[in-house]
């Protein structure tokens, strides 16, 4: 077995963002101090999740890449030795920003970034005003611990996301995420949305024998323009094994740490016994690049 | 809401098609009494799961299509009134053999074929022997009760059949299947396996904002061979809706009929609110066309 201990920071956001830092770096270190390699942050976790309205000012929240948290969270990742997922909102030049991982390696250098490539829009995630979407493809980054497949929330929604990144040698994926329900849908919907966001990517896990890790954000952030109660989290970031087996996942309002081993080994294994990729149709598969077969 | 009742038959098979033609009879004939307009039957339904040794005099069991079998449970539709899923193993032509799903319309004609695309090969499971892969593409059939994409088993591990349908139309996700365990696999793998044959496969209903109904067989069949101890095949047929939730379930050893009602409107509702195929990166998927990313 090639056991990746893996941690998972899973906070609530506040408007001040050196008090999120705080948060984020106290949870790294605890993550480190049990043993975690890899540590994966969820998405846009520096801030609020500022994309519940439209508002040009907000584009202040973002900074280039490299940048001040690339070098604030490379000194941590270099002092722990660990590898370190972010996810920052990117200035590239004035008018192009986007919804951006990074990952450091356990130098404190950048292993490599990705850029969000699906960017969803719907009330009170309006993501389309803000990120430009990603033009990097899908393209793991390899690590001093693996090959990392890290791909951003709405990514998670995408079977070809996770077939890309799989088919590029990634060895497990990774989706930082911020989702959550609107208060206004009942219980019953807000409880099969959940359910269904985790079925999705436990299915990639299973269609590609892959492990999977997410990490989401927790807690209600008020919506700034007051027209609507805003978006409470659904926390309940997990993992899952190379078949699609819950190996961690948390609560809802849960606010801490979770560390899992991740086997490396168990793809090799799995693919062995189903070998999904030895028979993919790739001469039937060309309607994958049309918006729709009409 | 345009609700599809739907029945599903769960049988074991023999080595006596007459019986296994009796059985399914029996079970076509309850789920049209309980209101099924749309009934759904296992891979291979005619006989024992044939493809647990190579053995050429075997190819004895294909029939053309139309044939025998679309005659029969065409006189049965026709008579019923209802759409009929059925699985057969097609004899093209000596030498061109397929593990073909025929849909036949209420009125007994046929509406549409499938030919498996994905071909499994695994111990007890040796399909590349009898199959010529499907060279039909993935087209779903239209029928009076909607557009169906049918798919064949080792189809349901595959994202890209299941989006390729989707893409062209389709309005609910079938799965005749044959799976099972070789009982030689300890418990805790057999269940984490059919486990993630299940979560594969709502992943794909989460992904496509669709229904899927898959219908497995039940049963112990021995090898014909001696040299195992055969397949213990899982049951555990069910139905979910475009979220993935489901509706019902068969236990692994029931053997009999339920009838599900599915909402077909429900995908209109769940892609506004979750529009996953406005964002695809079509520009992006290139890769999906390959072997592997190397």
């Amino acid at each position: 077995m090639r056991i990746l201990r893996t941690g998972m920071v899973q906070i609530s956001c506040t408007a001040d963002v050196g008090e999120n830092l705080s948060r984020l770096e106290a949870g790294i270190r605890e993550a480190a101090s049990q043993g975690a390699k890899l540590v994966v942050l969820q998405e846009l976790h520096n801030s609020l999740y500022f994309c519940q309205s439209e508002n040009a000012k907000l584009c202040d929240l973002a900074e280039p890449i490299p940048g001040p948290s690339t070098e604030r969270f490379g000194a941590l990742a270099r002092e722990l030795g660990i590898v370190l997922v972010l996810s920052l909102f990117e200035r590239r030049t004035p008018g192009i920003y986007h919804n951006t991982a990074v990952v450091l390696e356990n130098d404190g250098s950048i292993a490599g970034k990705y850029r969000k490539m699906h960017i969803p829009d719907d009330p009170l995630f309006y993501e389309k005003f803000y990120f430009t979407p990603g033009d990097m493809g899908f393209q793991p980054i390899k690590t001093s611990v693996g090959t990392l497949g890290v791909l951003v929330c709405w990514d998670q929604w995408y079977p070809e996301a996770a077939r890309a990144m799989a088919l590029a040698g990634a060895e497990v994926l990774i989706y930082p995420t911020a989702i959550g329900g609107v208060p206004t849908d009942p219980d019953w919907e807000q409880a099969q949305q959940r359910q269904a966001w985790q079925l999705v990517q436990r299915g990639h896990a299973v269609a590609n024998g892959l492990p999977v890790v997410t990490v989401n954000r927790t807690g209600v952030e008020p919506d700034p323009s007051g027209l609507s109660s805003g978006i409470d989290f659904w926390g309940h970031s997990f993992a899952c094994g190379a078949q699609g087996e819950l190996l961690t996942e948390f609560e809802k309002d849960e606010k801490g740490v979770r560390v899992v081993d991740l086997d490396l080994e168990q793809s090799e294994y799995v693919r062995r016994g189903w070998p999904f990729l030895r028979d993919r149709r790739i001469d039937a598969y060309d309607v994958l690049l049309k918006r729709f077969n009409d």
